[in-house]
């Protein structure tokens, strides 16, 4: 697929990969994406991230069922960053089972948690 | 300041740092910080960047104009994400003279450009 080598992988094989809410147009997460999870992503809709930590191909919701359905792929002007607009299922792609990842802001100095948590963590990985 | 040290700075020193536009919710950008660019953000109030390819420090719109005021700064649950809300000025964050740089959607299996030229780069540039 023509269009996967015009993504200037780094030398790790990865590039930074933003979700941002199609609707609400909130950036819900940054992670990384190797060919293979870029592939995934567009064969099957769903976002598919590579795991740093893990190590291994990252099915975005497979433990806790907040899958990202993905709305439309975007590159930028130097083709190493891919935005990913997705239909947010359960409306939480943070593991603190906030709706973002970006829950913090800067206020008088210090990172202050702004949003709220939707649903507890133990409550969405227990399964 | 504490809440620089709270920023998980990868080996290299820098973090990815998105700008997000506050009015819009576009995702114009993203590129790179290091302590002093992130210091020099809160203290300026404008967007500073570490550019790679220049390996310097870089105030965003320095030659262009297209400076971003920042509105809010927000740190992601893993402490290794920044994400700008900006008031981008000239409304082109691109170097392509495009609002956003993400200005290609995957579109029957190529990139395709969504987005007009709003001003001829060698128009910004030139003086």
């Amino acid at each position: 697929m023509e269009w996967l080598d015009k993504v200037r992988w780094a030398d790790n094989g990865l590039v930074p990969a933003i979700a941002q809410d199609a609707a609400t147009h909130r950036v819900l997460m940054v992670a990384w994406m190797n060919r293979e999870a870029l592939t995934r992503t567009f064969e099957t809709g769903e976002a598919h991230y590579w795991s740093r930590s893990r190590a291994r191909l990252w099915h975005k919701g497979e433990e806790s069922g907040h899958v990202q359905k993905v709305k439309a792929l975007r590159l930028d002007c130097d083709e190493d960053v891919v935005l990913l607009e997705v239909e947010q299922v359960g409306g939480i792609a943070c593991h603190t089972g906030r709706e973002s990842c970006f829950f913090r802001r800067l206020d008088n100095g210090d990172w202050v948690s702004t949003d709220p948590v939707v649903k507890d963590p133990d409550e969405i990985y227990r399964k």
